[in-house]
């Protein structure tokens, strides 16, 4: 494998260098059977994700927008089969990830498979890729989008910033604003598709430029229960296609977007990027070894609580109705995330509400995609448990988050008993990984 | 013409209702009048830009993603006549951005046209709307977008941020971000969109909305001399025309993505906007009249130092070959932007460079689209000039921009005569307009 050179001038440019250069014999074996695995799973969200109203609006347009076939596969709820790459990408980048249960590479608090995936398969239909550049394509795309995560930092997710509210008065406001999924993503996407495209370091380095300057993606969303979570993977992965298309045309992009005095890291993340994230280890840790399978289908937020909650349950025999009140000691990412969408009033804004996620978990002792229904919301004891669950900021947890998303609940039952239970890795973490139970045989193709 | 009720919760739904009810006939004849004159100018500069190799590429992407023909036309170099609304806006939002001669509304310092008419003409032509709803798309679009950039305000484009660089240390920087006529550019394409798709207020809001959590756009290519200026307004007709789409179709988007807490203002200019831009004066004052021509075909913030530079020489009969120096005297933004591009190694570049664009203008009396050509780079006189140019902050000019436009230029002369010039309207803003050269009767028509 093409190890980075020093003689190059900026770490995008080594990025670039590798993207361009890596081979499918240079990847471990369990990197590329860990890929197939979250292929898999992505393939299982985006179908479990079709039918949803936002997949629905965006094929209309896709229908008045884009030609009336092509090479690349529609995985959606109506009759079209297929479209070019951007519009098939566009769709099942939207359709996985609906069910909130694509996977989450941690460190850069992205779900890289919704957009690396569809954008991949699109393009790798549309080039006739072979499954061995096809997986090639998809470790190069989360390498590259996770890095750009992890380099715009949490800071990015979660922005921290000193502003001026009057001239003279300085004030420090910590709210979560860029979708790093999308801002991150586009650039993992294009540099996905400059390798499927044998684009040379030097266009992949304009792909990823092109992609850089249309990163976009904001949470507004999430305060009235909106689509744009959809509409942020499925235009990442048409917007990152376009990069690479159209630097592989000769367009040229900038040269250094993520360090750059005018780019990701100045504008999107000031002051608080980690430029080392961008190619420190290159080809030696893999983003694919660090992506956490979803286990629940409730933001990934959640889930430390969730683990946590669920174990609590299990080792003291605590039952859903013995539970007086919950508090669920977080990162500050997820109070501001979940701390967004007050009641729940849909069935996508509920997975965002940790007292709802929680009393889902403890009444059904999961928290499943069948778990999440129009019925649930409806559930007045899901209702009434969900009041009395609170989050507290714990400072040991945030300190180490992303890097580790750890959980701790604090249950005092109805009969005065009290419990206190923590999860170091949750479940699906790569160091706390899913049993395969594979009756297919597609994990053993290419 | 409907005004804005008291009764509507925010802002954003106020600009939603007036975008949604204004009629063409409650347009005051000068709004009609200025609309028709800035696409005329607006369709000069698409055609000057066809050829430029940013538009081929696009051109390529849309051949390959796109349908292979449409109801919406084509302004490029090519043989391809038509696509549909989101392909043509695509490529006739990039050709209009190439000679730097598209309009400039000076207080959200935005090229509305660039991304306004191709966005609105595509939609219009593939609905089959008359002039009349043309032209009355056209104004909402013009108003929202700028609006939407006067609401970010000046920050937003040259955004002062006190970040930390140190855990213990705060440090003021002042650098140029985002792309304002993209960023606030897709929200209006949106809502001329919405307007040509008689989308109701609630619909409009959601376009509105999509549009807005797209917003992408950095300046970072201007330090190489790529092409992202030209694909930040194609991608901004193409973003929006998928955000009142897919409103249409179903999809909400966020509805209050201007000022709510994760919206345009909380995340690309924190504590910085200004919230009264976006509805203060709506359907009184027209974006439309506040916008401005341009004159010169280079960068904008170029124009005070050329205009005042011209009229010294003219006045005291200097000639280019007796000038020793040149300081222009301007706003901070004008150094930000000017000063990222060095000596200026394309024809693009060059017309960012204030030495090269003044060098030019004292030279030729003008700086024209012909005035920017291949061998200008090479000229020695020009290069030479060049150097002698330095600019200064003024406070004074710098408290007044964006509302004001203004340039002081002090020129000495090799025979030592010194002399200072100050203009306080540039040629082509509305308080100083071009004269109208007609001999088509195009702006007879509707």
């Amino acid at each position: 494998m093409t190890q980075s050179r020093p003689s190059l001038e900026t770490r995008t440019e080594r990025l670039a260098q590798w993207t361009a250069n890596l081979q499918y014999h240079d990847l471990p074996d369990e990197v590329i059977q860990r890929t197939k695995e979250l292929f898999i799973d992505w393939l299982g969200c985006t179908i479990a994700g079709r039918h949803h109203p936002a997949v629905a609006a965006i094929v209309r347009f896709a229908t008045q927008m884009g030609p009336s076939s092509g090479k690349s596969e529609l995985i959606d709820g109506s009759l079209r089969l297929t479209s070019s790459p951007a519009f098939a990408s566009l769709i099942n980048g939207a359709s996985s990830h609906v069910v909130e249960q694509d996977d989450l590479h941690n460190r850069s608090i992205m779900h890289p498979a919704t957009v690396i995936f569809p954008s991949a398969l699109a393009v790798a239909q549309d080039t006739h890729a072979d499954g061995k550049e096809f997986i090639t394509a998809c470790v190069v795309g989360y390498e590259v989008g996770c890095r750009t995560g992890e380099y715009l930092g949490k800071r990015h997710y979660e922005v921290c910033t000193q502003f001026r509210v009057h001239v003279d008065e300085a004030k420090t406001t910590t709210v979560q604003k860029f979708h790093s999924t999308a801002t991150g993503g586009v650039v993992g996407v294009a540099a996905a598709v400059a390798r499927l495209l044998h684009l040379d370091a030097n266009q992949t380095l304009s792909a990823i430029g092109t992609a850089g300057t249309q990163a976009a993606g904001l949470w507004q969303f999430l305060l009235d229960a909106t689509h744009s979570k959809q509409v942020h993977t499925g235009k990442a992965c048409f917007d990152g296609i376009f990069a690479a298309y159209s630097a592989r045309d000769g367009l040229p992009g900038p040269r250094d977007i993520l360090e750059g005095a005018r780019g990701m890291g100045a504008a999107l993340a000031p002051g608080e990027t980690d430029p080392e994230a961008i190619s420190q280890g290159l080809g030696l840790d893999y983003a694919v070894l660090g992506s956490s399978f979803k286990w629940h289908a409730s933001c990934r937020h959640t889930h430390p609580s969730v683990d946590a909650l669920l174990a609590l349950m299990a080792k003291h025999q605590v039952k859903f109705h013995e539970i007086d009140s919950v508090v669920a000691r977080t990162y500050q990412a997820a109070i501001n995330v979940l701390g967004l969408t007050g009641r729940g009033e849909t069935v996508h804004q509920s997975k965002f509400s940790m007292g709802f996620v929680l009393a889902v978990a403890a009444k059904n002792g999961q928290a499943m995609i069948t778990d999440f229904t129009e019925e649930a919301l409806e559930d007045a004891e899901l209702r009434e448990f969900q009041q009395r669950v609170t989050m507290e900021l714990d400072p040991e947890i945030d300190a180490k988050f992303p890097k580790q998303w750890q959980g701790t609940v604090a249950v005092v039952c109805k009969d005065g008993r009290k419990y206190t239970e923590s999860v170091e890795y949750l479940k699906g973490d790569p160091e706390n990984s899913l049993t395969t139970y594979d009756s297919t045989g597609l994990s053993e193709q290419c």
